[in-house]
């Protein structure tokens, strides 16, 4: 496992989240991709419930992860990505494979993950509101549509972009926070697409990781109930 | 002007689109980043009222930019920047200049356009159902929130990365579509840095280049009218 305290490699990640939100924030990415490639790394854990004012400076939403390697500063868990990936060989240094890689990985966060989040309003911090009711089929629908789109894409292939690359990291994060039942199941490609990718030891020991400190940093009320 | 029909770049847009969209089209971004390295490119024109099925095989989503270099093929406007550029100079090699780039393309890709995406369906899309109007006012205040922490981190800086570079083309050009009143008046570091960027001689001739088609190829019904 690459969490090595000496490492050059600084993953920050939140010392504690919610239960809906455990297993799912977006410090999983570079961790995979880390874990992927054999990467070391350490972890920073801050408080999600009281986030330090200068976080803010580093990351400007106040979200995580926020990557250091050595010297360099990255926000944006794509940026991270791209960035790990050029590194440890998850997206090629040239050619056809990196356009793919690139076109796939910006495809999930900018094409895939805006319905996501915006699914995440509706069925879960909005879920009581009126609106959140009489959006939600359009909603499911647009998003569907594209999930046939990429379901059309992928084909008969393993992975995105030929090898398993920072794409296949992206869309798979992005499609496992999606309600299986109601979009996944109908399209059989994309659900084991989603299984080979979390089937991945890397993934797995990545959200081991993730989860590890939540049991240790819960608030005070949650220890005693 | 580097459109050039012997260029090895092809960008390919819409012939047409209606007048809401006619200057806000994504090829915009890689026609601006042509535009600002002086790399000449061609256009490759397709109908947005009849895509051709063809076209689904190249951008999954049917939308346009798709962009071609030589043997390269690329979809997403992000990945299109992100390559050309590496290819042009408007993305730095490596170090420190490299990854703040990286980070704020992705952040105006998967942490504000997000936002704008929603408030497109909201204000034109759905603009007469009832959802949209009781999701407005919140969806605006999640939207200022993101602005007002954007402003903060450009501070008095001209650019996001230092030099200008692709994560400006993909800010300023997600910037341009909101609502400039409500959003950005307020915010008076934001709306200088929107005027200098849609000031720049390249993206004016970016933007004429894709208003140009569109006089020839409106609908018949368009011309008669």
């Amino acid at each position: 496992m690459p969490i090595d305290p000496a490492a050059t490699i600084t993953i920050t990640a939140f010392s504690w989240v919610p239960d809906f939100a455990q297993g799912y924030v977006r410090d999983l990415r570079p961790r995979w991709a880390c874990e992927e490639m054999g990467l070391p790394y350490r972890e920073r854990l801050i408080s999600a419930i009281e986030r330090p004012d200068w976080y803010y400076a580093e990351q400007p939403w106040g979200q995580v992860p926020h990557v250091r390697d050595g010297e360099i500063d990255l926000f944006e868990s794509g940026a991270a990505l791209i960035h790990l990936g050029e590194k440890g060989g998850l997206l090629a240094a040239a050619g056809q494979e990196r356009a793919t890689a690139l076109s796939w990985t910006l495809a999930a966060l900018n094409s895939i993950e805006p319905y996501v989040f915006e699914l995440g309003n509706v069925d879960l911090f909005a879920r009581k509101q009126e609106w959140a009711k009489l959006r939600r089929p359009s909603l499911i629908e647009a998003l569907g549509t594209r999930l046939d789109r990429l379901q059309t894409a992928l084909g008969e292939r393993s992975w995105l972009a030929g090898p398993f690359s920072i794409a296949d990291i992206a869309m798979v994060t992005v499609l496992r926070e999606l309600p299986r039942s109601e979009l996944l199941d109908s399209r059989p490609a994309l659900s084991d697409y989603l299984a080979r990718g979390i089937a991945r030891p890397a993934f797995q020991t990545a959200l081991a990781a993730q989860l590890a400190p939540f049991a240790h940093h819960a608030p005070a009320a949650r220890q005693e109930a």
